[in-house]
């Protein structure tokens, strides 16, 4: 049922995308947002008709976690083995999966790009980390091929969701933005600690907003708050804010 | 490289839905649309930026295919082993399986309901048949819920573009309609068929060109063309032209 090599060729995550993932800090053993994630792996199941083991994932994240050093820890679930075509058995049994990879801070700001990969807000996967992550890789290459770290992604109705991997916020004068959810994004944990401490509008526009802002900022679980550089042509400075937000 | 038994837990497809598939009809060891649907993976693998090796793909699909009998044969191809994130190794090296599974004929009409989860126009990925397939698992499963056989996708624009695992077709009179691919629909090959047979009319539409049709049938390579017996509350009579299309 539950795989440590391999995921079977039966697997609706592998064939079909059918799951969900976290990905979150492991700092020498310590996961201290491990709660929250899988909070969130819980409220995805749900979403998605998935019974959720939660005692189990929680064994799975501490298993592959190393006592020292800084990792990123991915918990995957796939919506286990099925038959034939789209519709999965009566009584889906989840496969979870954690695995550790070695994740060096990020200190330096991002340059980004604006994908023309757009992203999906008539699903509900667009408010979920799930394994139908194809859209994302598109417009991370697309940013890697212009030679900038991350895109942001619009919706279809052009405005702005995210980034490829991360949440963004921007800062005008003394005001913090960040995109609503419906506008097909992620509720992201970092996302979630900036808007609980802060105050923050939750919008809907277009990209003239970061074009027009003072300074923008990438989050999530492996970079907390990072700077971005330039956007396109547009290049920003520094803001003293996005230090002392986290 | 390759398995028979299993996906490694590094493989793109099974953590981020990065990889291709097609499904094509086996008739007593027999594939004539093979090649069409070898045709749309190296087409898909040129959009996606992965190399194919179309000799391999096809001796794995002659090999799974049994001697006697209807199976569906699914061919996947995955972006092969990866780092962690959302970024391809500099030259990935994709796997490919194939599989079999018995596939009854189907000859009762199906009936649909419109999903509340929409097709993505606006990523080059809802042209193509990815592993990233979750929406489409999610209509399907609306359908189901409310007790009927498939769904009809629209896109955030509101236009027609597919059902859950099928294209779509409709009749007007002596006119016969599809949505056109920029709508956020596959390029199927057994709609490929018909349009290179009939005269056809490629629309961007809303819901209402399905409920003012006279007859309204699903596409794919495993029914061929299988006829609507009703649309929510609207009632479709069988139409003489769709038994002969093909």
């Amino acid at each position: 049922m539950i795989p440590d090599t391999g995921a079977p060729l039966d697997d609706r995550g592998l064939l079909l995308g059918d799951g969900l993932f976290e990905t979150l800090l492991a700092l020498d053993g310590e996961t201290p947002r491990l709660p929250a994630h899988l909070d969130r792996m819980a409220a995805g199941c749900e979403a998605l008709g998935l019974p959720f083991d939660r005692a189990e994932a929680e064994r799975r994240v501490r298993a592959a976690t190393p006592s020292a050093g800084r990792f990123a820890v991915r918990l995957t679930l796939t919506a286990g083995s099925g038959g034939r075509g789209l519709e999965r058995p009566a009584a889906p049994v989840p496969r979870l999966f954690a695995t550790a990879a070695p994740s060096a801070p990020v200190t330096t700001p991002a340059s980004l790009v604006v994908a023309t990969t757009r992203r999906n807000e008539g699903s509900p996967a667009a408010r979920l980390k799930t394994l139908s992550y194809l859209d994302n890789v598109l417009a991370r290459a697309e940013a890697r091929d212009a030679g900038a770290d991350e895109a942001v992604m619009l919706n279809n109705r052009g405005e702005i969701a995210c980034a490829g991997a991360a949440n963004l916020f921007w800062i005008v004068g003394e005001r913090l933005f960040t995109p609503r959810l419906d506008c097909g994004v992620l509720a992201g944990v970092t996302r979630a600690r900036i808007l609980a401490a802060w105050s923050v509008e939750e919008v809907a526009v277009g990209i003239e907003a970061l074009e027009g802002a003072d300074a923008i900022f990438l989050t999530n679980s492996l970079i907390d708050a990072r700077s971005v550089s330039r956007l396109g042509e547009r290049v920003f400075q520094p803001h003293p804010l996005i230090g002392a937000l986290l």
